[in-house]
Parts: C-alpha cells; structure tokens; sequence
C-alpha cells in the first residue's frame, strides 16, 4: 500500500535493526485519513471471505480494526490485555510473550461476543515475532470460530511471525512489508 | 444522541448503582457505524471552535475519537496508561486515580506531538469522576495547548466529574448523560 509505506519513509524513526518507532500516525498520534484508507484496504482484500468479525487488540490495533469494520458493515471486538472491571466473567485467555518487553501477558476476550458461528479477521498494527497474533488465534480457536486471515498494518518480515504463520497456513495480508530496519534506514520487500 | 441511547436501553448491562457495562458496542465490542455517528455528533458541535488535534486515552476512547478526528480532518493523540517500548523521551505526564480500579496510575502524551500552537478537544468514553478527564487536561495544559472542550460519549451525571468541569469553565459536550442506575435502571436526563 504506498500511502502506507511514504508515511513510514516520511514520518518513521528507526531506532534499532529490530524496532521501528511509528509513534507520529498509529501508535500514538494516529492520522484518521490513512487509518481509513488502510481499513479500506483491508476491506477490498478480505470482501469475498464473509467475515463476521474483526477481532484485534488494544490499543493501536483498534484504529485500522475500526475502520476496516466500517467498511465491511461488521463489528470489532478488541482483546484486552489489561484487566477491565467490568469484563470479568466467561473468559477466553491465552498468554503472550512480549520480547521487547519481555514480560508476560494475558490476553483476553468475552465468549459472549465470540462464537462458533463467527469467521474471523485478525486486524493488529504490527507483526513481528508474531506472538500476539498467536494468542489471538487461540482465544479465537477456543471459541471454535474460524479464521479468514490475518491482516497486518506493518510487517517486519525479518523476523520470524510472519514465516511462521504462513507454515500454519494463514492467510496473511501485510499492508507495508519491511524487509530491513539496517543502517538506520527502512527497506521494504518488492 | 437518541441511537446512543438507544442501543445503552437494548444492549447496556447496569452491573450497580455505579458501573454501567457497555462491552457489547463500546468497551470490548465495537459498533463501527455508531462509533461513525458518535464522531459526526462530536464533529458537528465542534466544528467552529478550529480545533487542531484531539486527545484521548487508550483504549475504549480511540475509536470515537478516530471518527471524529477523520471528519474534522484532524490527527488523534491517544495517552499511553501503559509503558510503551516506543514512547519514553519527552513525555507529559499525569497521575490518574481510578476509584473502580482503587490504583493510581498515570498517563503520558509525547511533547513531540502536542503544542502551545494546538487547540485541543478531549474525547473520552466515560465521564464518570472526572478523574481521566482531568488528567487529560493536565498533559494539554503542560505543553502549553488550549482546549475547546470535552467531549463524551457517556456521562454518568449523578457523579462529580461533570459538576466539577463546568465549575472550571470547561465545555462539556455528552453524547448520552445518565441521571440515575438505581434499580437496574438507566435513566437518561432529558
């Protein structure tokens, strides 16, 4: 998507070999227009699938996931990863592993909103390693719901998520492919 | 907003004289088209303040805010509650109490992305204390913004934060203002 990767070019700030900071449109500032235009993306590649449900997780997953789900005329539900007061009953959880922050969490979501007769979309802002995409496709899994795909805002594909998803045989729909964060400088796969 | 409150009567949850559960279209699961009509609402009675940004707080305020930001044609700023590997340098911070979670935390905005050029709508999912809210204006009110008021999807208006932000001269526009949750009621001010 070239909008999507002249704003990584324009406005992304490489802080390491592993971690691009796209802070200035999507994970803290975020700029509506392009999170319209990534959901409608989104949308035009995930049309035929008839998907029920946009599942992502806070916080810079519920922008594109939003918008996405506006265009396909379907709801999104957001996985928690802290503890909410008022969700607190009929739980689906699985634990992620952040690397960057090596801490471990768990995420949740309601069986309430999730069910066997749901075919799922997966929206989140990044993929790296692809443990939060994992954790997402098990509470899904346990809700015996299936899943249409993946779709990814920012792939780092050097690393390892994407690959392994691929093996699992998901779709998997990445809007920017990075190929190399080296030499201070953005890369992007062809 | 009379959808909104229609859809707190058909699928809102009163767990207390307190809490009001809105997981179904707003906390956990998202409405999108609603979430659309709650950023046209908040678009059209601030449209002729020139408002520059907006600032929310992860997570349940990013996606009306988003839909607001998109038809004012302006960026969204969400406050981190959370540490971020990405946000570190630069930051505005404030402590927030939350009386639900009985915890203190606190909640930052980069200085990088919030001016003294910027005039500033706050939107936020609840107000309820007021105590986010306040929080919130602390941060603007550091990097030296000015603020054209408060927007709110749900106002539980026999709590402080409302009585308290207009005794402070701030405009506070809510979407839906809750006079009562006793009996297992929602009763709306009119």
């Amino acid at each position: 998507m070239e909008a999507l990767k002249q704003k990584i070019r324009e406005e992304g700030i490489v802080l390491s070999e592993q971690v691009l900071k796209v802070d200035a449109f999507l994970n803290h500032q975020i700029d509506p227009k392009l999170m319209q235009q990534i959901g409608h993306e989104f949308a035009v590649r995930f049309r035929d699938q008839k998907i029920t449900k946009i599942v992502t997780i806070e916080a810079s997953g519920i922008a594109p996931a939003v918008m996405a789900g506006l265009e396909l005329g379907i709801p999104v539900i957001f996985a928690r990863k802290y503890q909410s007061l008022t969700l607190k009953d009929n739980l689906l959880t699985s634990k992620v592993y952040s690397f960057t922050k090596q801490t471990e969490s768990t995420i949740a979501v309601s069986a309430k909103h999730l069910t066997a007769d749901d075919h799922v979309l997966v929206i989140d802002d990044f993929l790296a390693n692809g443990r939060a995409a994992k954790a997402l496709i098990d509470v899904i899994q346990q809700a015996g719901a299936s899943i249409a795909g993946i779709g990814v805002v920012i792939e780092k594909s050097f690393q390892v998520g994407r690959n392994e998803l691929d093996q699992q045989g998901f779709r998997v729909e990445s809007l920017a492919r990075i190929s190399s964060l080296a030499d201070g400088k953005v890369s992007f796969l062809e």
